[in-house]
């Protein structure tokens, strides 16, 4: 592998710039993540994972936000990852652990094309209900129909957290000007003190849901992980779907495997965008 | 070079695609522009510069916005073109021409950094003064010194046409707030049947001028070709600046000479970004 060298790839309009911390020759500082992620200055990205040598598992990872701090996870960032880890040839089977800042991830090449993942599947933690966790304020154990009006208009939400808090409410059909209009003030309602990621979901069949985001701090959104994982989490504790089930989003759709525990895994696709080298133009222009 | 292989170069924040149109194996039409475009989905860029034979001139550059329609012009995409001819040595020299959609250009290769270019000089066409080309709808010939009520303010207006069309107000101190609330207004006035670009301008001495810019259709913006060259048209058609100036912007400055005949040069930085290789399944999301 070339000196200095990354590669760009994407998952449902998600991109990340991956690294192999061996291979750069600068360090990896908070300017150089910035400009590396800003896309008229660098090559543009949502973030950056960076290869890394772990003791407890396969392999490392570290992910960074653009504004240079340290994700905990992501899971596209981590299909990514593990696309990546299989295209290299770094670790040569389908089933492998990484080790990320919040926790060891179990991953699973699903399906390959031309000897590279397509498919990749990997753990996104527990789905936890309890109402302080989350935290919401509502005095109940768990936050399930409960009813919340938001001006002139009542909605029944169901919250849960995959390690940021969500909240989940069926529709019989989907508007995308209600949760533009009603998503920011659902996001700051009053019982929210993290403010919360808002889904409008409707059910097809118990195989099959489809949704729309309204993402915290981001605003109407056209796919996201953690937002796939909410809707089924909520939808199988109701008893509403099967325990492998499909979340369609405008952006592209995820399958969410949901075990007894309410343990979740992520499955979707995954594309390299290109390959490249870091010019030392830019190097310099940061170290 | 690697077959569809790409290079990615910023000047002043404004970045562009360079290709080889032998070098590519997919047909470069909207869709593969747009995504190869698109941040998302592809390398992101504000464009993509394609080399091309020429008959007229030394080398031909067709330049493709990211809507995927043909470009007459860019400065910065000039400049950016200019570096990727001589930093891979594809012509062995210094000065050369390029034939573009809006006419052959001279280009002077400045100054280099490690045998590659680091600060490149385009030409810019010529100014145009004429009320009716630039278009406006004053009945005066040229627009200079013109009084125009804005609300509850009066600006002294000058007009000039590069290709396209500029407004510059010179000021004694530039504020980005009011640039942001007037820019809109100025840029829609009745008397600019093509909508116009809002320049404030500030004149330090004869050698340096600090500008703030507000893009016809993209708002507020830290630097811009076109607009450098507007402003030390009119400037020195009123005879306050010298024939060699440079013009200071919040993102970097360039500097621009006026001929006798107002011909415009203009010269500034270029970096380069990165080399990369654009991956098959990207191809194959717009083939």
């Amino acid at each position: 592998m070339t000196i200095n060298s990354f590669v760009k790839t994407q998952g449902l309009g998600n991109e990340y710039i991956v690294l192999d911390e061996n291979n750069i020759t600068f360090p990896l500082t908070e300017k150089a993540i910035q400009t590396i992620c800003n896309v008229n200055f660098g090559i543009g990205s949502d973030g950056i994972l960076v290869k890394t040598h772990s003791k407890k598992a396969d392999i490392g990872l570290k992910i960074f936000n653009p504004d240079g701090s340290e994700a905990e996870k992501s899971g596209n960032g981590l299909r990514i990852f593990c696309k990546y880890v299989f295209d290299y040839k770094i670790l040569c089977k389908k089933q492998f652990t990484v080790e990320t800042k919040g926790g060891i991830v179990n991953a699973t090449i699903q399906e390959t094309h031309n000897n590279r993942a397509s498919i990749v599947t990997v753990d996104m933690g527990k789905a936890i209900f309890s109402s302080p966790l989350i935290p919401t304020l509502f005095e109940c154990q768990e936050v399930q129909d409960q009813n919340i009006q938001i001006e002139d208009k009542n909605f029944q939400v169901n919250c849960v957290s995959l390690g940021n808090p969500h909240c989940v409410i069926l529709k019989e059909n989907l508007d995308v000007d209600e949760i533009k209009k009603y998503g920011p003030l659902i996001e700051n309602y009053s019982k929210f003190p993290n403010r919360i990621n808002v889904q409008f979901a409707k059910i097809i069949d118990r195989k099959n849901v489809e949704i729309l985001i309204w993402e915290r701090g981001a605003g109407f959104t056209l796919a996201s992980g953690s937002s796939s994982c909410a809707v089924a989490s909520v939808l199988r504790k109701k008893g509403l779907i099967d325990h492998l089930v499909t979340i369609h989003m405008l952006g592209g759709y995820l399958t969410i495997e949901i075990s007894e525990e309410f343990n979740i895994r992520m499955t979707g696709e995954v594309k390299q965008i290109c390959d490249g080298t870091f010019h030392e133009e830019l190097i310099n222009s940061f170290v």
